[in-house]
């Protein structure tokens, strides 16, 4: 049920916690304590294959085979790789083994052989060479993209073949029910590259895309099942790095999410379990507090810490032990692997605060040392600016050890102040201080800005469903510092309320076969409707268009008479001012404030109407309105 | 009028300024811009004298006297004094004169003759010893304080005779007005000792003392019209020094409040203005935005910061000019001139953040340079920890140039908590999150907790007249960490809301004579006001005798099923363990998860109703009620 991350333990309207929505009918620890047959059955080496030439020369390979353990492995000699030893592990089916690989190893296969155990296993384990001639791989994601964040479920579906998966646990479609497969996949977003591209957007970023097997609620990937494989109903593994190569030649930008602190309970990893210390173990089922405070309070306790790190997000979704160096290992080649596999762009890491401390340095460090441009933001759903900031590189020296190399973070503060400022009797004072609390970050571009995403009601229904007021947030969004980022949906007023129904996550009109309404069209789209998809499309593609908005420095303004007035200029003495009104009736400005901004330019012409604004002495502002002006000389 | 500082300009419950309430119907700059000829008449050096023996050998004589800027200094020889120089002002009526004091001066008169302009004056400038057998001086403020915030004027009236001053502006006592006068005084305070003491108080800090002498609302302190003279309705400066003296034989001690920011309108430094710069000027009237944001802010623009700290704080406030270095000196020298002359514990600093960031850097090192054990805690009315913590020595590096060296400040994030907590239907979140936040601090125990004060409405008022809530505040205020702070009369049930009337200064019944009830004994107390009274004597003498509530660790743990419990505790094996209930009804707690502080105990006692606590497995706890429990082995 969605309702169970809703906890209200902070105050205010902001939620400490984050992640996806699960169904609480899936099996419990208990229950799934005894390996399932299918899962001990398979043999398999993680990672599936591996590079020659990556900066770091290890390797380590998990072997997962029945009764592997007490094997010995010959490996036959191959020039530039040394077999350094293996490792057992508490369960019998596993073998670590540990490779280098220097830097002049050509591709080819190594030929493991594990003999003298239960277990004979040949295995030709591969060594790629790494694709070094597209240079649209790996792009990075900053703030000169602008991210469509979608469900792939339910975006669109451009492939029935993959809407049921023989072998899958769940093998229904159920466009009625929120938490059974609708059918999106990769083709389906493909097929709209051309609608993301008409509002500017840049970047897409899909919910986890990796197998999630799950019996039930499998649809929001959060737990995943199998670290190296595509969920298949989206596609396969090379379809989904072939979805990232088509998104790269219509100048999309791809953002892979990922889920560090659990896995699915389905995953083979939790079924037949390497050791006991490969996950957080409790003695029956304890739920994580969801609240990362007592990590930095200086007089926290150790249970509230070990409840936050090590309690479990949900009975379906285990909690991976990142403090155990083989699983730190495991998982920090894994996101290299689809890295170097896909070249994606970027990750945006789910839940970030609740994985071990010290894992998440050294998981960040080791993706940034091996991919310096590589995009990450990670989700930190805290309350205040000074948490928010502790997750991401800060000025702040390490507190308890732990200083983060992360570098940006979805901006909950000016979430919570944008959803204040636009709803009916809305204040700007939120918004304004959230961004004031900018001083704490090492650089706070790098945060990724939004009104909502699947975990929260739609903004449209927060403020109301008012559209000037909607209006009013996208032009914030996208002229704000950071990235912005638009929950797919938003712009064609989807809506709904978080509770209790899932709603928010429902198939946008046109995605789907038989849909009635196809919203990707402006002929399918109400005159409200098209009215919002023009506004964000008009400003979205200037954005695209206009390194000010991007990169351009920020001044604001201290909001007042409930007016906020801010401006994006840059040295090329290109400069927008920005003033939003929250009042329901027009508001006349007195420009003179301004004048560090203003003074050298003369007028100017709002961006979206085209409306010129002849004199920066005065401004009139309608009710529940925004302006967005190029200033001229 | 009150009200004109209490603007909504942050979001919640918080408001961002700081000050005491002013008549609006003071004379304005326009009408002051002549100078008074009563003022000018004056011939004065600042400091009225001074000490040999100081770290800092320099000293900077500012000496007023009409006409004297084109004198001529000389000084007969002195040994060890050097004349260094003097410097011109703007105004014709003031010079400066820089001396030198060597290590090995004494004590003594030096001769000053200024001649050769149109004034001629002689000057015996006196050097005094500094008292160094009283042990008591400037012992500091610290945790194991208990602090008593009075307003001395509404407190208690121990002197008829300096009710009226012949030669001030106001020369009314109107005990029926707000705004006037009421009469009380320093013989006042030191009558109710006794009465402090029975509390476990061990500090009082007054509202300023020094002179204002203002013709409208005067009686609040804050508007400083002789920088070097105590408000002679108070009593004289020696009968100050004397207080102090009389407060530290008695076991107590005091905290001096300042205000660097700005001056009354009627201070002679203002009626006849040594320089335009000694003052922030603006072309006209210019308020304050009262909102410290845009001085850290990224984004911040150079309006909103000019604004800010130059902007005036009323009409009847001038705003001082800190960036002047002479203005500086004169400010540094004034408040150690107080320190060596009273021998006082500790400065509260009013309206902190408004001050010249670098003037608040200088001063603060001067002080603690020369008196390293100086109590010292600010005024920072702001709505974030982090900004919070950015005025008080913290972790961070400096922002923008700015590094406070204030040890502490009062902790407007606990206000807001406890508030949140103690009202109906209460919330521990923001109490608890806002120590959180003293991670950022490099010592967050030199804060001091409070829940109201002189600016705000009344607790008793605000948590809805509840005893058995205020009774959970008081039990909060005396364990948790940092300082604690009572408002006068809160221990007697005072109420009133700070808007519209200034009932919330009310007189402490008792303290004049003619007043029918007196409240500082039993027998005048009601029962409900006597329970109350009760309930802080208690724990205010139990927390000075038990040094593990004033300087043990605390550990808190996260608030559930709306329950706060936290522990105070050290080395020595003394543990305190605090339990509030929020919720009218009783409610049954599982000890199992204090663990790490109770293991090693078997029982307790609560301390306040001397009921013992027969184990530590499950907490019964009434509604709306705390318990603070003694752990016994």
């Amino acid at each position: 049920m969605i309702s169970t991350r809703f906890l209200p333990f902070l105050a205010g309207a902001l939620l400490a916690s984050a992640a996806p929505a699960v169904a609480a009918t899936a099996p419990t620890v208990t229950e799934l304590a005894a390996p399932a047959a299918k899962a001990a059955s398979a043999t398999r080496i993680d990672p599936t294959f591996w590079w020659v030439g990556m900066k770091n020369p290890k390797l380590q390979l998990l072997v997962h085979s029945p009764g592997i353990a007490d094997s010995k492995l010959n490996m036959a000699a191959y020039p530039g790789v040394t077999l350094e030893g293996t490792q057992k592990l508490e369960s019998p089916n596993y073998l670590i083994v540990n490779l280098v690989i220097s830097p002049d190893a050509k591709p080819g296969k190594l030929n493991l052989n594990f003999t003298g155990g239960k277990t004979k296993l040949k295995y030709d384990y591969e060594l790629r060479a790494r694709n070094t001639s597209d240079k649209s791989r790996v792009q990075g994601i900053n703030s000169s993209d602008f991210i469509y964040f979608l469900m792939p479920d339910r975006f669109a579906n451009g492939d029935a073949k993959n809407d049921v998966i023989k072998t899958a646990r769940a093998r229904t479609v159920a466009r009625d029910s929120m938490y059974s497969r609708h059918g999106g996949d990769y083709k389906g977003m493909e097929q709209h590259f051309d609608y993301l591209k008409s509002m500017g957007v840049t970047a897409i970023w899909p919910t986890p895309v990796v197998e999630n097997d799950m019996p039930k609620a499998s649809y929001h990937g959060y737990a995943v099942t199998d670290y190296y494989n595509s969920d298949p109903r989206y596609g396969t593994t090379q379809e989904y790095a072939q979805f990232v190569q088509n998104a790269h030649k219509n100048g999309l930008k791809v953002i892979h999410d990922v889920v560090l602190n659990h896995m699915g309970s389905y995953n083979y990893l939790f079924l037949d379990q390497p050791a006991k210390d490969w996950l957080n173990q409790w003695p029956t089922f304890t739920r994580s507090n969801y609240n990362s405070s007592a990590l930095n309070d200086p007089y926290g306790s150790k249970r509230d810490r070990d409840l936050y790190n090590k309690g479990w997000f949900d009975t379906t979704m285990p909690d991976v032990n990142q403090s155990n160096p083989l699983v730190a290992t495991y998982l920090i080649q894994n996101f290299i692997w689809w890295v170097e596999y896909t070249g994606l762009d970027g990750y945006r890491i789910d839940t970030y605060p609740y994985s071990d401390p010290k894992f998440l340095m050294d998981w960040g460090k080791a993706l940034l040392d091996e991919y310096p441009q590589l995009g990450m933001f990670g989700e930190a759903w805290v309350g205040s600016t000074a948490q928010q900031a502790f997750f991401a590189r800060n000025i702040l020296p390490p507190v308890d050890g732990f200083k983060s190399n992360l570098p940006g973070v979805l901006d909950f503060q000016s979430l919570s102040g944008i959803q204040d400022a636009l709803k009916e009797k809305g204040s700007f004072n939120r918004l304004y201080e959230g961004l004031q609390g900018d001083w704490l970050y090492e650089d706070a571009t790098r945060n990724v800005v939004f009104m909502d995403n699947h975990d929260m009601s739609r903004v449209y229904s927060v403020i109301g469903e008012s559209l000037p007021r909607l209006k009013m947030g996208f032009a914030w969004l996208l002229t704000t510092r950071g990235i912005p980022q638009l929950y797919y949906g938003t712009e064609i007023l989807m809506k709904n309320f978080s509770n209790p129904d899932g709603l928010v996550r429902a198939d946008f009109p046109g995605g789907f076969s038989g849909d009635k309404q196809n919203k990707f069209t402006a002929a399918g789209r109400t005159p409200q409707e098209q009215e919002a998809f023009a506004y964000v499309s008009k400003l979205g593609t200037y954005r695209k268009a206009h390194p000010v908005l991007q990169t351009g420095k920020l001044m604001q303004f201290i909001p007042q008479d409930n007016i906020y007035t801010y401006f994006r200029y840059n040295d090329q003495g290109e400069t927008v001012m920005i003033m939003m009104n929250a009042n329901p009736e027009e508001k006349t400005v007195d420009g003179a404030r301004f004048a560090e901004r203003t003074s050298g330019f003369s007028s100017g012409t709002e961006v979206v109407s085209g409306a010129s604004v002849s004199d920066l002495k005065s401004f009139k502002v309608p009710g529940y309105s925004a302006l967005v002006v190029e200033l001229k000389k």
